[in-house]
C-alpha cells in the first residue's frame, strides 16, 4: 500500500520510518489473527447502528474469512513496507472491496485497535500459562508421590541441615506454582474486559454497540472509561509480566537446584537426555544446557518488566511511546510460554540416584532432631542445642536409621499433603 | 544479651557483626508486634502438645503480655546490640522467666519465626493497602460525578485532540485503581498461609498444633510444605510489590497530569495549599513538591521490586541473602501506603479552572468528531478524513458548541458509567 | 549441514533444539561479518604455531574470503536449522575443504569465538556511539550559539522560575552528552582485550599466538586470563549498556522537553516536518511521534541492561545461561546507536518562537534576581525575599527589560562557555 | 528552628512534612560534613566578591569551625524536626550570628547546596572505592601467586571439565576487578566538577568566584552550564551506581563460588571464621552467612540503580522528585564500600583442601587436552574429538599427572600473567 494512514504529504522520509515503523510487521505477524477477529467483530457492530448497510457487511465478512484463510495457512506475510499490521488490513479490504473496504476505520481509530488485539492475545496467553502451570504443578505432585519416601539431605546455606525427602523437594514447588496461578488468573482479569470503542482514548461520537462487540469477542465486559482504557495499557501489561515472573522465579528455583544435583559433586539427579548437549571441545560431557536456558530465561522476564514499567512513566492520553510495551510484552509472555512448556517432560524424566542421595545424609544431619527430642524432654532450648554439639561428635554414619524413617514417614515433619495439592489442582481444573 | 543464639564460642568479632546485623534491629522495631503476637500463638501451641506446662505457659504469657505493653508504650526500642527482634525477645523472656525463657525457641527456628512475622505485617499492609485504593477511587468517583460536564481538552501527543471532561479524566484513574484492588487482593492471598512450623524449611519433629497457631493467628490455612514455605520468601514479598508497584504507577500518571495541568502554561488546576511549597531563592512560586513526590515514589517501589527479584536467584533451602528481602520490602509497602494516603485529599481539594479548560477547547479539537459524522452518513472514512481537514481551516474560535454539549452530555462518547464503579467500590468494601 | 558439532547421537528433538538455538541465527546473523574476521586471524595464528599447512592456511583464507564476499553480498543468509552463526562458518568450511575445513576449531570453543565476535561489534558499536555523540553535542553547540541569547523561562518544577535562554538550554544537553562519552570510552576500553584462546574459559593446550591474533584484530592486549574473560562475559556487557543509557537518559530529557514545548500551551518549538506524523482520526493534528520514541528508546536499555545484570548472577565458569546475554546486548545497542543518529537532525531542525517564548518570560520571573540584587546590596537575604515578595505584586509585565539583557548576556548568570565545550568536543575528535 | 526557609505563611501541616522531610535527616547527617565545608568555601567565595564583609567572614568561619568540632565530635545530631541538613545549618549560623548568618544563603539555591554536598561525598566515596578495589585485587593476586599451581578442576556448566589451578581461578578475579577500577575513575570524574553557583539551574547574578570556589574544594573543574549540572543529578549518580555494580557482580561471583566451594559435596574451601556463623536450631553447621550477604548486597546495588534511572524519566530543570536521589545513591555506595572492605580479610583467610581438589580431577577431565593434542597433530579436530571419547572410557583415575603438570606449570594454557596484573596494580596505586 503506497500511503501510510496519516499520510497528509508532508515530508517524513525512510530512515523516519524505518525508526517509527521498527519491527512492528514482526510483531504484528504474530497478533494478525486478533487483530482480524476484532475487525470483524467491529464491522458487525457497526451494521448494527446502521454504519454499514447489509450488503457492505457480507461484503467485508467475506473479505476477512479469506483474509484469516490466508493468515491460517501463512500466506499473509508482513513486511517492512506494511507499516504493521493494522494498515495491512485495512489496505487489504481497500484493494479488494474499494470504498466499502475504507469504512471498516470508522468509529475506531489505531490505538483501541492495537489495545483489542494485544488484549486478545495476552488473554490467550494467560490462559495458556494457566494450563501450563497447572500441568506443571500435576507433574511434580506426581513426582512427589513417587518418590514421597526418598531421603534427600535438606539443605541450608548449602550444608547439609537435616534428612529430607525427595517427596518434600517436588511438592515445594507444586505449591510454589499453585500460588502462582492464583496471581496469573487475577492478571489475566486485567485483559478482559473490550477496549474496542475507545479510539484514542476519548470515546467516539457514534452509538457503537460496546457490548455486543465485547460479548462477541469473549470478554466479560467492557472497559467503559475510554481514558482508563487507554492508560492501562503497559500497566496491565506490566501486571502480566509480573505473573509470568513469579511463574519463572519458581522455574529458576528448580532449574537451579537441578544443575548443582546433576554436578559430579552432589550426584542426586540424571536428567533426561533430551535436556542435555555435548560440549564442542569436552568430549566427555552431557550438559545441561536446556535447563541452564530455563533457569535464565526468568532475566528475560525480568528485563521487560523493567522495560515496560519505566516505559510508561507518562502522563494521561496515548503517546506514541506506548508502540514500544508491544516488543517487551510478546517477549516476555512467549519465553515465559515456552519454557514452562517444558516442565512436565523434564520432571517426569528425572532419575535420582537413591544410593548417593542417602549416603549425603551423614550423621550431623540428625543433631536438630535430636535437639528438639532433648528440648521436648523438658531440656531447654538451648542447653538441649549445647549438649548436642557434644553428642553428634561420638555419633558415625548411618547410626541413625530410625530417626529417618520417622522424616519420610506420613505424618512426618513436613508433612506433604499432597493430597491438598491434588485437590487444589483439580478445582483450579474445573473452574477452567 | 551477651551471646548470639548461635554462638558457639568461636571466632567472629565487631565489624562481621555490624555486616551481618545490618540495619535489622530498625527494622526489627517495625515488625516487633507481629513477632510477639506470633510468639503467643506459638508457646500456646507448645502448651496443646505439651512441650510446656500450663505453669510455664502462664509464666510466659505474663512476660508476653508485659513486652507487648512496653512495645506499645514505646519502651521496648531495639539497639545494634540486639543484632534483631527475635534475639530480643528470647532475650528478654530469657531474663523474666530463666530456663522457662529458653523454651520459647522450641519447635520453632528463625527463618520460620521472621517468615510469620513478615507474612503478619505484609498482611496487614494489603489490607490497609485495599482500603487505601478504595478511598482514593471513592475520592475520585466523587470528583467525577462533581465535574461530571466540566469541559477539558483530550489530549493525545500532548497535543489537543478532542473534546472530553474532568469527569472522564476523574473517572480513569478511579478504574485503574479498581483494576490494582484485583491485584492487591490476589497478592495478599500469598500471604494468608501460616508458615509456623516450617522451622528452617524441613519442618520439627515435634507433632506441632500448625492449624491451631494458623487459626489464633487469623490465617485461613498452613502453608504445609515447609520447603515450599521457606522458598516462598522474596517470590511472594516481589508479587506484593508488583501489585504496589501497580497502584504507584497510577498515582504516578495522576501526580504527572497535576504537574502539568498546573503550570502557568496549562493553568487548569490549583492544587490545595498543603501539598505546595515555597522556594528557598523564588519568593513568588507556590511549587507543587508534594506532588512531585508522589509521582517520584513509583521509582522507589520499582527499585525494590527489582532488588527483591534480583535476590532470590537462588537454589532451594535457607540462604543468608534472603535476609535482605525485609528492607526493600518495608520500605517499598510503606512509602506506598504513606503515598496512598494523601490522596483523597488531594483529590478533594483540586480546584478547577472551567474557563481556561473551556478555552482550551480549539476548534481543531471538533475535527475528529465531524470527520466521524461525515463518515457514518456514509462517507468513506479515508475521504471524511481528508474533506474535515480543509474545513476546519475555515473554523473559528467557539463555533462548535453543539457539538462540545454533546461530548460532556450522559450517554455521550466516552460515557463514564459512574453508577458502575459506584457500584463495585461498594461491592468491594461489602467483601472486606 | 546435517550434524550440531556436538552431536555424539544422544537423544535430543525438534522441541529442545527450537528453545536453545532460539533466535540465534538471527543474532548471529548480526556477528557473522565479525566472526568471519576473527576465524581469519584465528586460522593465521594456527599456522604460525604450525597447526595449519601453508596450503592448508591458503585454502582456509580463500575458502573465508568468499564468505566474507558472500556476507557482504547478503548472500550469506542464515536459517534457524543453521543454529547459529559459529556453526554455520564451520560447515561451509568442511563443504568447502573437507578435512581442512575441519581444522579451523582446533584451539577455540565456540566459548571464546562467540565472545570475540561479541568483543568486536561491541567495539564498533562504542565507536560508532562515540562519534554520534560528539556529533549530536556539536549539534547542541552549535544550536546553543545561533540561539544563544534568545530568552526562554527556565522552569523548576514546571514553574517559571528565573529568565533564561535558548543558549543555555541547548548547552545543557552538550555538557550532559560530553560527561557521557567519558563513561562510553572507558567502557569501549573493557572490550578491547582479545579473548581469542580463552577457549571454554581455561586456555588451551597449545602454543597459541594470542598476541599476533589479539594485534591482527585491532585489540590492543590479549586477555590473559581466560577464566577472567571468559566472566567478564555479561559484565562487560552490562557496563556497556550502563554507558549507552547514560546517553539515552539525556536523549529522554531533551525528548521531554520538546514534547513539552511543542504542545499548543507552551507553543515554543516547532519540530522538523520529518520529525511529526499525521493521525489516522484526528486530521488537524502534527503528532511527535519520533520525538516520543526517543524518549520511550531509554526504556529498552534499561530493560536490557537489567536483563543482562540480572542473568550473570552466577557462579564462575561458562553457563548456557550466557547465550541469552547476546540479544540485550544487541537489542539495547542498537536502538541507542539508532535513536542517537537521529539527534542531530532534530537538533538542526528545530524551530523556536521567538514571542512566545519572551511572553512567557512574565514579571514573576525577576523576583529572583531582585533578591539577590537586594541581598548583595547588604540586606539580609531573607529579608530581601520577604521584600521582594511584595515589589513583585506591584510589576506589571515587560518591566524588566535590563535584567532580562543581563542575563541573556556574555558574562550573564550561567555563563555557557560554549568556547569550552567547543575545544573539548574538538580535543574528543582528535584523540579518536 | 521555628520556620522552614520556604515558609510564606501558608498552610502545610505535620503530615505534609513528614511525607516531604521524609528521611532526610538521617541522609543529610552522613553529608553534614561535606556540607559544612562547602559553606565555608562558599562564604570564603562572597567575602571576595565583597558581598561579606572581611568582619562578617571572620564571625563564619569561627561559627562554621564550630559546627566542623561539634560535628565531628558527634554533637551535631539532626533530627527529624531539622527537616534536613541544609536548613539546619543556616538555622545554626543564624542562632549563633543573628543578621550576618542569614547572609549565608546569598548567591546560592538548596539545589546546589545540596548537589555540591553530594558530589563530595560521592568523590570520596569512589575514591574509597577505588583504594577498597585494588586492595582487594592484590589479596586476590597475592592469593593466586601463593596457590599458583594448585590443581583445581575447571568447570563448564558446573561440570567438571578441564584441569585448572586456584591461581587461575584467583587471579580472573582480580583482572575482573582491575577492569572495574577503570570505570570506576571515569565515573569519579564526573563528580569532580563543582556545581556550586548553579543555584537552582540558571546561575545567579551576582560575579560568583566560581572557580575560586571549585579550586577550594578540590574539584578540577567548574560544571559550567548551570542547567547541565542541574539535570546531571540522577543520571551521574546513576552511573556511580553502575561502578558500583560492576565490582558487586564480580563479589558475587566470588562468593558464589565460596558458597559452593564450602558445600560437603565440593569441599575445596574452609572460611575464615570469622566469616561463618552456626545456627540457631542446627548445632553441627558452621554456615557462610557473610559470604551469602556478600553475593546478595549486589541486588541493593542493582536495586537502587533502578530507582534512580526511573527517577530520572523527566523533563529539564529541577523537580522535587530529584530529592529521592539520595537515598538510593547512599544506600548503594555505602553497601558496596562495606562489601568490598570485607574481601581481602576473607581471601587472605581461605583454606584450600588441595587433596580434595585433585581428587576431582577424574579422567575426563584429560579428554580435552587430549583431543586437541590429536588435532595438533593433524588429525582433523572433530575426528580427534570422537576418537578421545573412545579413548576415555579406558582411562582410570590418577593416569594423567603429566598432563595435569603440563596444565599448571608456568606458559601452561591460560598462563595467569600474574606479573601484568601486579603492575597494572602498582601503577594504578601510583596513579591515585
Amino acid at each position: 500500500m503506497s500511503g501510510r494512514l496519516w499520510d497528509k504529504g508532508g515530508a517524513t522520509d525512510a530512515a523516519m520510518l524505518r525508526y517509527t515503523s521498527r519491527d512492528d510487521w514482526k510483531l504484528d505477524q504474530r497478533l494478525l489473527a486478533y487483530d482480524l477477529v476484532a475487525t470483524r467483530a467491529h464491522v458487525r457492530g457497526l451494521r448494527r447502528i446502521n454504519v454499514l448497510s447489509e450488503g457492505e457487511l457480507d461484503a467485508m465478512e467475506r473479505a476477512l474469512a479469506e483474509l484469516v484463510r490466508r493468515n491460517d495457512a501463512g500466506e499473509l506475510v508482513l513486511t517492512e513496507a506494511d507499516e504493521d499490521g493494522h494498515t495491512a488490513i485495512e489496505s487489504a479490504l481497500v484493494s479488494m472491496l474499494g470504498d466499502t473496504g475504507k469504512k471498516v476505520h470508522t468509529g475506531r481509530s489505531r490505538n483501541d485497535q492495537v489495545l483489542v488485539a494485544m488484549r486478545l492475545y495476552e488473554r490467550d496467553a494467560m490462559d495458556e500459562l494457566e494450563a501450563l502451570v497447572l500441568a506443571a504443578a500435576s507433574a511434580l505432585v506426581a513426582l512427589a508421590r513417587r518418590e514421597e519416601k526418598t531421603p534427600l539431605p535438606g539443605y541450608t546455606h548449602l550444608q547439609r541441615a537435616v534428612p529430607s525427602s525427595v517427596g518434600l523437594w517436588a511438592g515445594s514447588f507444586a505449591e510454589g506454582l499453585l500460588d502462582a496461578v492464583t496471581i496469573v488468573r487475577a492478571a489475566r482479569a486485567l485483559t478482559d474486559r473490550s477496549p474496542l470503542g475507545a479510539a484514542a482514548g476519548y470515546g467516539v461520537n457514534l452509538p457503537l454497540d460496546r457490548e455486543g462487540v465485547a460479548r462477541e469477542l469473549g470478554f466479560s465486559d467492557v472497559a467503559w472509561n475510554p481514558l482508563g482504557s487507554q492508560t492501562s495499557r503497559g500497566i496491565v501489561e506490566a501486571t502480566l509480566l509480573a505473573a509470568a515472573w513469579q511463574v519463572m522465579a519458581i522455574v529458576r528455583r528448580l532449574a537451579w537446584d537441578l544443575s548443582l544435583f546433576t554436578t559430579s559433586e552432589f550426584g542426586f539427579v540424571r536428567l533426561p537426555d533430551a535436556f542435555t548437549t555435548g560440549s564442542s571441545i569436552m568430549p566427555q560431557k552431557r550438559n545441561p544446557d536446556v535447563v541452564e536456558l530455563m533457569r535464565a530465561a526468568c532475566s528475560i522476564v525480568q528485563g521487560a518488566l523493567t522495560e515496560v514499567q519505566t516505559l510508561v512513566a507518562l502522563p494521561s492520553g496515548y503517546h506514541r511511546d506506548l508502540q514500544l510495551t508491544k516488543s517487551p510484552v510478546l517477549r516476555g509472555l512467549d519465553e515465559t510460554l515456552a519454557t514452562v512448556r517444558l516442565l512436565p517432560r523434564l520432571v517426569e524424566g528425572l532419575r535420582f540416584d537413591h544410593e548417593r542421595m542417602l549416603a549425603a545424609i551423614t550423621p550431623e544431619c540428625f543433631a536438630t532432631d535430636r535437639a528438639v527430642e532433648l528440648a521436648a524432654s523438658g531440656i531447654p532450648f538451648r542447653e538441649a542445642y549445647r549438649r548436642v554439639a557434644d553428642e553428634i561428635k561420638a555419633l558415625a554414619q548411618g547410626d541413625a536409621p530410625a530417626s529417618l524413617a520417622a522424616r519420610v514417614s506420613p505424618g512426618a515433619p513436613g508433612d506433604l499433603r499432597l493430597d491438598l495439592l491434588e485437590a487444589q489442582i483439580a478445582s483450579l481444573n474445573a473452574s477452567r
